[in-house]
């Protein structure tokens, strides 16, 4: 990106996404949106500017220290948010929070937390619940945001075990990223149970990516199933309402 | 929209995105462009900037005269998009395309025309079809611009009867841009039914909320149902290859 061009502001009320990461996911917050939003016509959702930026390096590479990192590109979408003025940022990747700081020293305007919505949303659904999985990857989790930001809430994280993420999580999303819902569902299912066998009361699915192979689970048992992209969307919501 | 504010110049290969019209069309429109493009990593999809502005005036009691025209706000999307520096424009939104014209001479970059793209999807699913139903909001058949294109085709256009808009496509439209995909597919297969019960060999379901309500008829019979947000994906994906 090198010359700027002048844009006119937009209104007030406009929700800046910065997205693309992936784009099914992205597509997938925007509907959840649309459908949690209370409207019945057009003119009363609200109005979206989405930069998808999907050849941002991937996050779990460069968290393990074999890709570049997203940070420059991350911050170019934050620059763009800036200058179109939109009134609050949200991301759907929980793992591009890794970068969270930097980014929200950027914006000029509020930048939601996917996993401090995530974690609300735990409490809010099922606030019996003390042992937390977080099925994520293995960038998010190398990087401890879902662990600190639980244990703040004095709820107990429960990370998948090493083998969980190379046998199961990383193909599992590697799967949905290429279009195969179905295929990786059954692994990431796979490792979502394994959770639960160890003694978790709730998962919450903390990838955007992995709400996409898990739609029945989500529908059929919302108590112990938690959206982060719902959570993001919930979030969103409260934050223009 | 008053001041000007000066945003980074985006890299080749855009894709932007005038949505919003309305929203869960514009989510739809993101997801099958997802899930038709060769990819299997969040780096090879395709960059894009959507300028989602839900706020546009209804684009059908404009044409019947019953409410304000949205050229403003879709000039302005035109403008961001110029600014910005996309490559090409793609408008998931049928009766948007009564104003193209003055789209297409504000824009600076090619602007993908989705009535074009949805006649062009016929000939190529549907060969042997002469007589085509259209599926499409009363405001885009009063502007006739299936007509003028499908007739350039040689193919024999054939529109809803007066009464079938104001009872099952108007009302049926409606319940989908309230969220109640369930209530208005099942209004709009009624109306696609009696296009066929009237002679027509395929039909086209010429507003981009339709495809939602319509989901199973769309897997089940693509030969006689052409959807009009899935023509204008590939279309991009042929225009940006």
């Amino acid at each position: 990106m090198t010359s700027l061009h002048s844009v006119p502001k937009l209104p007030a009320g406009w929700l800046g996404v910065i997205g693309g990461m992936g784009p099914l996911a992205t597509s997938d917050f925007l509907k959840k949106l649309t459908l949690s939003t209370q409207a019945q016509t057009d003119q009363q959702h609200i109005p979206t500017l989405l930069f998808g930026d999907c050849t941002t390096p991937d996050r779990t590479a460069s968290v393990l220290g074999s890709g570049p990192s997203p940070l420059p590109q991350l911050l170019a979408a934050v620059d763009f948010l800036n200058a179109a003025g939109v009134q609050v940022i949200a991301m759907p990747c929980n793992s591009a929070h890794c970068w969270y700081q930097d980014l929200v020293d950027r914006a000029q305007m509020p930048f939601l937390h996917i996993v401090d919505s995530s974690a609300q949303q735990v409490l809010a659904r099922n606030p019996q619940a003390r042992t937390i999985g977080v099925l994520s990857t293995e960038g998010t989790a190398r990087m401890g945001i879902y662990t600190q930001r639980l244990t703040a809430l004095h709820l107990q994280p429960m990370t998948p075990m090493n083998e969980d993420f190379t046998d199961l999580i990383s193909p599992g999303i590697a799967f949905v990223k290429a279009g195969d819902l179905e295929a990786g569902g059954a692994l990431l299912r796979k490792a979502a149970y394994r959770l639960f066998d160890r003694g978790a009361d709730a998962v919450i699915l903390g990838c955007t990516e992995i709400p996409l192979g898990m739609e029945h689970e989500l529908e059929t048992d919302p108590l112990r199933f938690i959206d982060s992209t719902q959570a993001l969307v919930e979030a969103t919501l409260k934050h223009l309402r």
